[in-house]
């Protein structure tokens, strides 16, 4: 998991169609697509990841579904993203396969510790800064926590929270190997342009930190 | 689908842990429980549903997810019931398998009609009467709405919907295979007493019909 990584909200949307935010940021070099819906019926949410999937698939961009396995099945998406209260990372593998990807939440250090024995594909550092979209999560872990999971981590890290043009390079250079954002693309006035923003300061960020 | 069929609502169960009420009621001779669980967490939800499948599984009681695929798969339970807002019945079929039981709500003629074609394993007709434990139901469907749906589906039926054992009776006469119970079970001063009352006036009711 590398680059920028965008997580839908659709309150963050405000009122412009999902489906056209997430392919401004498909046409300009978005990695990953987690579709979180904590409102919508199983039918809207298996509806809606079909239509991302139609988006996706042929860009070749991974769509990830958050907490929800059956939907990913369903929409045979590339993988789950699970919360702390949601499914069982084991449960979660045995039905999604040995291809999927899985990536888990850590909150605490004591997730950290936790995620260390398990395959998941990335940990999600949530919040790495204090967030307006999500209002259920622990303590920010801040760039010094950031640093500290990248000093003991075998996984890949995906910084979320707070994350926007002006602090990504802080979190790149703290250790994350790709950075999710929400409002930052979703509420941009210009998906596109966005997304192309973050895409180019992920890149010179990655530059500055082999040289 | 025959005899009694146990849904369960944590908050019918009013304190009472849901465990000890599904034990009384397998003892008494329910047929089928269902698992409805529409606050809790993913994982909490799952914990739910292993707990039930430790005494459901010895006693061979059929445990039906209401709505989610995902935890009836790693829970291993026999099949889900899916509402119109559910998952779409193939994509379940698909997930399931060809074994699992799958039953799926009608609230209108068009979804009784829509049925037909479908290889559910019940229709769940909901509400036969108006109820208090589920209000985002449509006009109840009554004895008269039961027995035409009797007289055109092929599929067992499942009513439920303020069933009782006051009026039980009359919807097995109008042609219910199975009925649905919440509170009469979960809110009742011993969920023992309550199942065995009903699932002896199933047993005399079918008695008739066949005399």
């Amino acid at each position: 998991m590398q680059g920028i990584y965008l997580v839908t909200d659709q309150k963050a949307c405000q009122g412009k169609p999902l489906e056209s935010i997430v392919s401004d940021a498909v046409r300009a070099g978005v990695s990953c697509v987690q579709l979180r819906e904590k409102q919508a019926c199983t039918r809207l949410f298996l509806k809606t990841a079909l239509d991302l999937m139609s988006i996706l698939k042929p860009a070749k961009i991974p769509l990830i579904i958050n907490d929800r396995v059956d939907i990913a099945l369903a929409a045979k998406a590339a993988g789950v993203h699970l919360g702390q209260s949601d499914m069982p990372y084991e449960h979660a593998r045995r039905l999604m396969g040995p291809g999927a990807i899985i990536g888990l939440s850590v909150e605490t250090w004591e997730d950290v510790e936790k995620a260390q024995d398990l395959d998941v594909d990335y940990l999600g550092v949530s919040p790495v800064f204090s967030t307006p979209t999500k209002t259920d999560t622990k303590t920010p872990w801040g760039l010094y926590g950031l640093e500290r999971i990248r000093g003991y981590s075998r996984h890949p890290l995906v910084a979320i929270g707070g994350i926007n043009a002006s602090n990504a390079r802080k979190i790149i250079k703290a250790g994350a190997d790709a950075i999710a954002v929400v409002s930052a693309i979703c509420s941009a006035k210009d998906a596109f342009d966005a997304t192309l923003q973050l895409v180019r300061l992920f890149e010179h960020s990655q530059q500055e930190k082999k040289s």
